[in-house]
């Protein structure tokens, strides 16, 4: 599939963080995670990553317990940020996600959040470069 | 990866279908999902799959508008099904998902539903193949 195991995480993780703030109720989250087409939104608050939120969380958080969809984000957001260093071989960032049972991880570059990578990234890199040998054959 | 495009869908899918009934509340569906650790689950009247239900089905048709938990799966789950013959390649399923923006499909086999393939269920396939690799070097 082309995909490289050894490559740095930097090649395939997204640099597009969709954001919301802590703030914001989970109403918008859900929105925010439709408009864009993402199962995972980073919770910011001035130039800070404070949290995380997937779609589990808000079923897990919001959806089972019957909170009202007003609820703020910071209530049900994910606080204990799991991230990885940039030149992490995508191998072992697959082997954290298998591991934790997570389907998205933080990407991090000195001691700063640059970037998400989550399976959907590798399933788009693969195309990519699928579409790319085809296009050249 | 070990992962052959050209191999037909049934290799990957997994047979453990999820199911509820059109009756559970979504509630009951949300536990569903989390305690076997899936983003989707087939609805399944009698014999029948009737409808399909994903996280993000939940986020849009009952954390967006506002409905209670308690509103019955059969009144949020999608009823068009999307399938593919369980002969499909790989490569080709990758390309329905990616068109339809989807990251479940079903599987048919004789007009049944035999199975479900996810991007996950390909990320643990290919982790698996590669333990292999690493155990038998």
């Amino acid at each position: 599939m082309g995909v490289d195991l050894k490559a740095p995480i930097k090649v395939y993780m997204t640099r597009k963080l969709i954001g919301v703030s802590p703030d914001d109720t989970v109403k918008r989250a859900g929105e925010v995670m439709l408009e864009f087409d993402v199962g995972s939104l980073v919770v910011v608050e001035g130039r800070d990553v404070v949290g995380f939120l997937t779609k589990g969380d808000i079923i897990r958080r919001l959806v089972i317990p019957g909170l009202p969809n007003t609820t703020p984000v910071r209530e049900i957001m994910t606080t204990e940020l799991v991230a990885v260093p940039s030149t992490t071989p995508l191998g072992d960032v697959l082997d954290v996600l298998s591991k934790k049972g997570i389907k998205h991880i933080l990407v991090e570059e000195d001691g700063r959040i640059v970037g998400i990578f989550s399976i959907t990234d590798l399933l788009e890199a693969s195309r990519r470069k699928l579409e790319t040998a085809i296009a050249t054959e």
